[in-house]
């Protein structure tokens, strides 16, 4: 493909976000619409936990090799969103409400036992992406937030209507992303656009992104088939009961 | 656990094998019993040559931290059994047979389009093992070679019986794994159970061992969600045809 405009660049980031995003995958459309057990919503709680536990490695991965005190500044925000200023605040407490609301004990979740270890390959080849790959290519690994207001939205109206064990109060994780993941996006997309100057360095950003869309879709498909189809591979989490056996 | 015999510790490893190996996962079963097609088999040797071409990756990136020429000597020997000592030679040209037999061209293969995303998060995960664990780990995260021949006699005669588009020819990468493997893992094994003398150690040298499981588990996994139930993931291999369209 040869070199695009920046607004024609954003159109081809955005049309892999309209394919390859993870609201398009079944165990999604099946978590809002209520079509999952309680084990299942679980297994999804406590997985995902890997995931937003390690964004703040993801981040200080790639702060520690950006350039100048204005993008580590910026960067260094995302930090501060999932870690908080004080015990109990930021991102990754919130959603330990999340898993304590669905009978995970804190000791189970935070010991990562019982995980499924596709969920650790996917989220650690995150980590090591931005912390081999170009800047550039690092930063557009982040644009999926791009597309994640319109999932929250979706996820917190449907689990809210459709599960008893889920409460507001419980997805206290996702009402601030409202607003932090477009304020991310928006720098990250902005500093894309004129960084990815060549038809090789949009080839790359873009690359990028259908990556990070990859480290999304492997997670939902390890979940549907581990617990929705029926497939656990040995010693992942297969109920609270159990789980605090070995926590 | 407290701290076993060198003897005991050896069991508590093979143990590991007995539940946690591959051999017992229903796409090995599947693929041995001839109840694979065409393209799931390809499917499988497409995402297999992942593993096979990063094997070198792997046990380069541990010979980089080998601490004396004894134990770099023995590891070298797995990378000429792998990259062989001219073109055509060894494991990866032995796989691209296997590639060739099944009517995918080399181009295709090489350039690693088409495979699961899980694959390649997977098995980057084994080569980033090796380079960030301690040396007792690294070694230890080999001995599934314990349980290959096994493994390996099965496949090659279940594979020439049930298939018409699988030859001897098209299988020569198992046949020099019969005695490598066993080769390889009796040096490994002699060494896990001198250096694991604590039961910190061996607590670590297992989990290796299960973490070493999961990574074969894993892409079997994917295999089996993608090809034999029917979910595969955006961008991925759909058959020879339209695989050829992108190399």
């Amino acid at each position: 493909m040869g070199v695009l405009s920046p607004d024609a660049f954003e159109q081809r980031l955005r049309a892999i976000g309209a394919a390859r995003y993870h609201d398009r995958h079944p165990f999604h459309r099946a978590l809002h619409d209520g079509k999952l057990n309680r084990l299942q919503v679980q297994a999804w709680a406590l997985n995902r936990y890997y995931y937003q536990a390690s964004i703040p490695r993801k981040d200080a991965t790639l702060l520690a090799r950006l350039p100048t005190a204005e993008l580590r500044r910026e960067w260094r925000r995302r930090l501060e969103d999932h870690d908080g200023s004080e015990p109990g605040t930021g991102g990754i407490a919130r959603w330990l409400k999340l898993t304590d609301g669905l009978g995970l004990s804190r000791r189970y979740v935070e010991s990562l036992r019982g995980l499924l270890p596709t969920t650790q390959f996917a989220v650690d080849a995150y980590v090591h992406f931005v912390g081999e790959r170009s800047i550039l290519e690092a930063i557009a690994s982040s644009l999926t937030e791009l597309f994640s207001p319109s999932i929250i939205s979706e996820r917190v109206s449907g689990m809210l209507r459709h599960y008893d064990f889920i409460s507001e109060e419980t997805l206290a994780y996702f009402k601030p992303r409202l607003t932090q993941a477009p304020r991310d996006s928006d720098f990250a997309l902005t500093y894309v656009k004129e960084h990815a100057r060549t038809a090789g360095e949009q080839d790359a950003a873009a690359a990028a992104l259908e990556f990070k869309c990859a480290v999304l879709w492997s997670q939902l498909d390890a979940l549907q088939h581990a617990y929705v189809e029926g497939h656990p591979p040995p010693g992942v989490f297969l109920g609270a009961d159990t789980a605090e056996a070995f926590a």
